[in-house]
């Protein structure tokens, strides 16, 4: 079946493994894996399970990290809704990655791609979405004295003029071939990109001395990065290294989940009671009847229920292992297993939303601007 | 013979006839002048001689203005180097409106335009020359209460989200119609435009209400204000108007004074010595001998030296009628004609520069920054 992976359009059943080929990425092996642990003392399951399977130029970033060079993190936002749990996977797994190597964070929020991208989108409201997901960053336990998060429009008086020399060296017609432009595309659309390779090096341009950069970040980013790592060194700048994850399915299955399609994603901002809802009427790997699923089991690899787990909810790899049992053996059906997802999912949701207003009072120690 | 005249070319034998045909515009007739006298008591030199030749709106503005709906004045540099006699052309003319309506004039420094655009101008070296050409603006005596200085990446946090909305609008085919861009153009130029068109309404947002926009400009800059004329009213705000004027010819004849072939320009910061120098050494409408100039007398119309008097350095009419009959006479040589005018142009050099001096102190009262 056909797929698309864009940063604007994620269709289709993907292939990660044609990804890894068509973009060039390396492949996260085991060896690497174990260099990480070395100095994170275990593995966090989203590397542990595969969600981030993909990067560039990570050896060296460790190889620098050993040398005492230390790296600065760099990920983002495209403010376009709601942040829903698709989005917080990355952001999970980066503050664990500045927990782990005491790296420093610069997020951005992209509040001009999302009002250039996206007809329905003025600018008022795409920075008020940035202050709304700016939130949920912070409840997921970024160290204040280490994470700065900033709206472009709001930061432009220094991104703009770095973008510029981004923009010097980038062509149309490279910009067309990693993103698909048309004749019809907005002339902003075709510039954005400049903007977003800003903070690979924006610490370097502030320092006065080269940093590396490692950008955790979904699969589907790789096009911005793959530009910014042409150009970056042209202006004398370290290519950004990355480390990438795959999405997380829609709970209508296939693709990602979509801010856009409210149905098919849980929301931070949902009450359990929606969130139990979405579960309860999701797609499922299960069977016609109960009858012929406890005669032959269920499909868990289609599953978004079993990726919830696997992804965020499971944790525990042995749990993980025994639901997987269950679940190929026919034992447990797939209402029950909704019904326990929704328990730790409304768990989950009411931690993080009780964070989140708690963090209100403290978003001016995140943001920065000019 | 062939012309180009594009924001960033201007060469050949240019037909200001057909410019006017090809783009558009409206010509200043004579009972738009009366119009303008009315207001103005007087009509300045570069009216009266048709070197501010065509408009858009222009009969609009004035019917704004009497309803005491009062107009602002937009203009602007790229400073790509040093400021010379063609540059301010337009900026006396624009004092000169600002005096007579009484206006504010918003002046935009476009160092990002120029970094863009030239392949051997960093940005440090343009903001340096914007702050260079603001002084030669300053010494021009615009009013210190009505004017902002603005270059573009110091006012960026303002700017950029406004360029932004200009930006969605605006696809790259029709920049590309606009401009002439390939596909090796940078995803900085073709954005630029969007940058340019901000200014023309940027006082109507900061205001909240829609302000007439008047902007006076050499010809060669049309198509950024084609571009915005198209986009602004969808935007909201009126379509901005504007006043444009001939290029200075070069001393060496044909196009227009370029900051990049230093002999064939005088700079602000030329001393007397060497402007003479490049003005005894210019081009000129004169015959091959002494002897055939006597006889049949010279063309001062394809004469660069002659141009100067008529757009910078005579202002009085007859004294200029004078000058006509005793070239086509040939009762004046080049040379003699040559040395009148270094002395006026040394003169007002000399006075130029210690305005300029002057103004250094007082630069912050102009400059505008985030």
């Amino acid at each position: 079946m056909a797929y698309k992976v864009t940063p604007w359009e994620v269709s289709g059943d993907i292939d990660y493994g044609k990804i890894v080929k068509e973009f060039g990425l390396g492949v996260i092996s085991d060896h690497l894996m174990k260099r990480i642990e070395k100095h994170t003392k275990e593995l966090h399951p989203l590397l542990r399970r595969g969600v981030f399977f993909a990067h560039r130029d990570l050896n060296w970033i460790l190889d620098e990290y050993e040398k005492g060079h230390h790296f600065f993190l760099y990920t983002g936002r495209g403010p376009s809704g709601h942040t829903h749990l698709g989005h917080i996977l990355p952001w999970i797994f980066t503050q664990w990655l500045q927990e782990k190597f005491n790296a420093d964070l610069w997020f951005q929020m992209t509040d001009d791609e999302k009002f250039l991208f996206n007809d329905r989108l003025d600018l008022e409201q795409t920075r008020k979405l940035a202050y709304e997901n700016a939130l949920d960053v912070m409840a997921l336990g970024f160290d204040e004295k280490k994470t700065k998060i900033f709206l472009d429009t709001e930061y432009a008086k220094t991104l703009y003029p770095q973008a510029l020399k981004v923009a010097k060296r980038l062509t149309f017609s490279t910009a067309k071939a990693a993103f698909g432009f048309t004749n019809e595309s907005n002339v902003g659309e075709i510039f954005f990109t400049s903007i977003q390779a800003v903070p690979a090096f924006l610490p370097s341009v502030l320092k006065g001395k080269n940093i590396p950069c490692l950008i955790p970040h979904a699969v589907d980013q790789d096009p911005h990065f793959r530009v910014a790592r042409d150009i970056l060194p042209k202006l004398g700048y370290y290519k950004p290294a990355s480390i990438q994850c795959t999405m997380l399915p829609g709970l209508k299955g296939g693709g990602k989940m979509s801010a856009s399609e409210e149905s098919s994603a849980i929301y931070t901002t949902d009450s359990p009671d929606v969130a139990k809802k979405k579960i309860m009427s999701a797609f499922t790997g299960g069977r016609d009847s109960v009858k012929e699923q406890r005669e032959k089991g269920a499909n868990y690899s289609i599953c978004p229920i079993y990726h919830y787990y696997r992804l965020l909810f499971m944790p525990d790899d042995k749990e993980l292992a025994s639901l997987e049992r269950e679940c190929r053996g026919g034992s447990i059906l797939c209402g029950e297993c909704k019904e326990r997802l929704s328990k730790r999912v409304a768990a989950f949701l009411s931690d993080h939303q009780h964070k989140r207003e708690k963090a209100k009072a403290h978003i001016e120690k995140f943001m920065i601007r000019d």
